[in-house]
């Protein structure tokens, strides 16, 4: 059965990363890096990753559509497997990215604390905007079970990828009950003694 | 007279970068890159740009507080004069981002059409956000004068930066006039054929 989860690996050690990448990269079903590793490893590392699992860029791009394309252009011969973007700042900029024909991850609802203030508010109106655009998948926090179920249960086709499982306090096998269809996991993966370990137990929990 | 333009130079030619930085870095308030030129060139074009003008990192960041932190860490030795950031992710990670010491500019109002369907809408409490951080400035779109009028008339301390102007249709002159400390000047500075005729125009119909 494949994996459920989504390894992300914010370290900017690239050896280190190569190296865990490897020895993880076909347990789980993608690996997804931020800013901090394209800001230390530069952005070749996408495609050096690609070798060893599908890679997501997660960029929390929020920007005028322009960049968005610029950004795009800049990544398209390194293979991303999808990009994370935010809704939030118009379906002009969502549109742009999809149009890139890389998979797009529409963030509707984040697991910071601060992120019921303003975003999460809103995930109707940008889960809507999502379907529209005719993305592949929504960011739903998995640290808030009663949103989380409500927003996959309109997500139709859509891929629900949960953050916020592990260092910032939700469960895997709670997520998944609530309609995530990949956990995101991080510190608890790249932090542990023993990656493997840790990725086989969060497997089993989940099924 | 200080420049009051802010140079957007979204190029990922770093030799074109550079010599363009070199010709007008002291003829403008400061030179504004984004990732296309980061992924381009990598995180060192911060600290090369920085001897010929301020540097302000337009990262749009709107992520989790640990991810911000890490971001923040990566450039800490490139000298950016500033950090462009989104509240609507919520003020714990506007509060991060402010508490590395690097100046923070919050996103309250965008210039992309879209940017009306959501963004937009909720300057008033992004705003009212970025004031509690303590941070140092705010982008407010130079494309739409009413609301960056009524943005302005509440910015308190806060310097406001107002991109959409040029390329997107915004005007110099009646940005500054609705209320715009520096403006945000792209394609039409870098796209020019004579880069220092065109910032000239800008200064002196600002005058």
């Amino acid at each position: 059965m494949e994996s459920r989860i989504v390894a992300s690996l914010d370290l900017t050690d690239k050896e280190k990363l190569l190296a865990l990448s490897e020895t993880i990269g076909k347990q789980v079903f993608a690996i997804k890096i931020n800013w901090p590793t394209i800001l230390s490893a530069g952005k070749s590392i996408i495609g050096e990753l690609s070798s060893y699992s599908k890679v997501i860029c997660d960029f929390k791009l929020a920007d005028i559509p322009n960049t968005i394309k610029l950004i795009a252009k800049q990544i398209a011969d390194q293979d991303p497997y999808a990009i994370i973007c935010h809704p939030f700042v118009g379906s002009d900029s969502l549109k742009e990215l999809v149009s890139t024909g890389i998979r797009t991850i529409g963030v509707v609802a984040m697991s910071n604390d601060g992120a019921s203030e303003h975003l999460n508010k809103h995930w109707k109106e940008l889960l809507s905007d999502v379907k529209g655009a005719g993305a592949y998948g929504i960011i739903a926090a998995g640290n808030n079970y009663t949103l989380l179920k409500e927003i996959s249960s309109q997500k139709e086709h859509l891929k629900v990828f949960s953050p916020g499982v592990g260092a910032q306090g939700g469960s895997a096998a709670e997520s998944i009950k609530n309609g995530s269809d990949y956990i995101i996991v991080g510190r608890a993966i790249y932090d542990s003694a023993d990656p493997v370990s840790e990725i086989k137990k969060i497997n089993s929990e989940i099924q």
